[in-house]
């Protein structure tokens, strides 16, 4: 089930019903709110969509009530006080006796209280269906991931001045996010990595007070928000002077970035993506230090449909966008990334994101 | 159960050891990171606590391999590629059969998973018991929070100036996250709420291009984090001028807030402090603007136990620290709400917050 790539809301709900038509069900609810805004419109952070045979009920609390009216299209708006009570309240007035549901968007917790309510309606987990559902991106979400993208970029190029011993991971990490807001980014995608010298061999590092100095790694992994829809890159540089060792893996990892992002195109499994990848650094004897996946699709989340990973047996398709991301980290000494997003074409890709990647020293 | 007020993780451990041996489970296993990070004092955002009756097991991936060895105290540490095969070859290790899980952490999704390779283990949702095991702060506890409150209520006077006619929401939020970051805070808690005029009758809006006129109601809702910990405050002004009306509301929303602050202490429902705000905004005839609850617990997240709600059982203890928040919202014109942390003692609360919730005019 793949999308048009020009998809309005009206086509994208029309694509749902007509799969909840093939599965038999009367009824399908969604729980994750960015389903919800991709299907209505809807950006609130709370509220339940049940999608209908012939109708479609959107059902928020008292606080969403008037932004769900300015924002949804196509859905008739319930307010509920208690949101488990309010759906049974629309499922009984819409007669659903079997309503499927997505089961990586509600808790456990959820369930079991549903399923205490249900009162004779069927609750189905639907199959992985829907996780590919915004996998295959139209026009105007691919413009508001570049406008995103452009807004990152611009921003490292702002802050570049600042990358010198003495400056700290917090300060560089602050001042990045701060010129990506403030170029109209609406948020940062995720909590801006800015990782120098040992604490670069630590993939998820969080900015700390520690400073740069001469010959430090200095990994930047960051992302801005536009249109809801996000960014996600990862930079490399060596401070002051390289020695051989950070050139010759930087080499490494970007060979393996390269070969990736080279047979990157539509109809391949992607973990044959996340093999050439994991090859390349296999060969260049650093196997055990990439322990990460090579990458993830993106769009109003960070990480989406489809996973670039060894175990990932989807399949890539024109309109795809996916970062590749490969990383070498060798602990307590220091760690490298390179990140790149990529769009999906039937015969190839185009790199996304801007920001060369090409080794740099900075003095 | 509830922690006393100075537990250190070995105590915090002891406690949730004892209350697994009264449930006469073999382990328990958790996967809401905060919980891990509560548990363990590692600051990850990926993997997976088994808590057995003599030891204990945090599992990472290869990312953060280093950093849980480096953060974590009194559990071993255990790599997996995949989480689930992981957690069963642990479980299998450990001989556990029977393994408690945070319903409320855990998806259908992974619930499904896990059902599926289980191999004669039963894996038992545990009722509400530990949603409040961090509900009751610890002295070190509210020392961060206080450092995240006077993080912010700093942040918000360095931005006083700029509440001018012709100041863009947008850029409110941004100079105060801005500042909050630049005086230390590790993160924001929550995406700041600049809201003006007929966007402040949004008890979410999300800040716009929409710039300051005299005349309007101005609300922010915005918080820290410091040392993990969080604060939310709700200021709410007017520029330049205030009519009569919004005076009169700031004046019943602000008795409300007070009334319920008046009565906060050890012993009392949460339902009951929720009806006392409810009925004084009723009483002036706003009953029907207020349509979310008065507070929720705060700590390591924005919200956590106890609801301050009307459907709430949860007993108020010492120890506790939560917001009280009414609000007023009148569709398409404007909307008021006040909000402060108190921490509850038994004989009545300490406010947290510093900021003065006087009525204020900027002009």
């Amino acid at each position: 089930m793949q999308p048009d790539v020009k998809m309005s809301i009206q086509n994208k709900m029309a694509f749902v019903r007509a799969y909840l038509l093939d599965s038999g069900m009367d009824a399908f609810l969604f729980l994750d709110m960015k389903n919800i805004r991709y299907l209505t419109g809807f950006k609130g952070s709370d509220g339940a969509l049940l999608v209908g045979t012939t109708d479609t009920v959107l059902l928020v609390d008292g606080r969403y009530i008037t932004q769900a009216k300015r924002e949804s299209q196509g859905a008739a708006i319930y307010e509920y006080r208690d949101k488990m009570t309010g759906l049974m309240a629309v499922m009984k007035d819409k007669n659903v006796k079997a309503v499927g549901f997505e089961p990586a968007s509600m808790t456990v917790d959820t369930y079991l209280k549903m399923q205490d309510k249900l009162d004779g309606i069927s609750l189905q987990p639907i199959a992985d269906q829907f996780y590919s559902l915004r996998a295959v991106k139209s026009e105007e979400e691919i413009r508001f991931m570049k406008k995103a993208i452009d807004i990152s970029a611009d921003a490292l190029k702002d802050i570049e001045g600042l990358l010198k011993p003495g400056a700290s991971e917090m300060d560089i990490a602050l001042e990045l996010e701060y010129k990506m807001r403030a170029r109209g980014a609406e948020q940062v995608s995720f909590p801006t990595i800015a990782a120098s010298g040992p604490n670069s061999a630590l993939p998820h590092a969080s900015p700390g007070n520690r400073r740069l100095q001469d010959g430090d790694v200095l990994v930047i992994d960051y992302g801005a928000a536009y249109g809801g829809y996000r960014s996600d890159e990862t930079w490399t540089c060596v401070i002051g002077h390289a020695d051989k060792k950070q050139k010759d893996v930087y080499a490494l990892v970007k060979d393996a970035h390269d070969r990736a992002l080279d047979k990157l195109r539509s109809g391949l499994l992607c973990k044959d993506i996340d093999l050439i990848a994991r090859t390349c650094i296999e060969k260049g004897g650093f196997g055990d230090f990439f322990p990460h996946s090579t990458g993830h699709g993106i769009g109003l989340d960070v990480h989406e449909s489809p996973r670039i990973a060894a175990q990932s047996e989807a399949v890539l398709k024109a309109g795809m966008v996916v970062t590749i991301e490969p990383g070498i980290y060798i602990p307590d000494l220091w760690g490298m990334r390179i990140e790149d997003m990529a769009l999906i074409r039937d015969d190839g890709c185009d790199v996304l994101t801007r920001t060369s990647k090409n080794f740099r020293v900075l003095d």
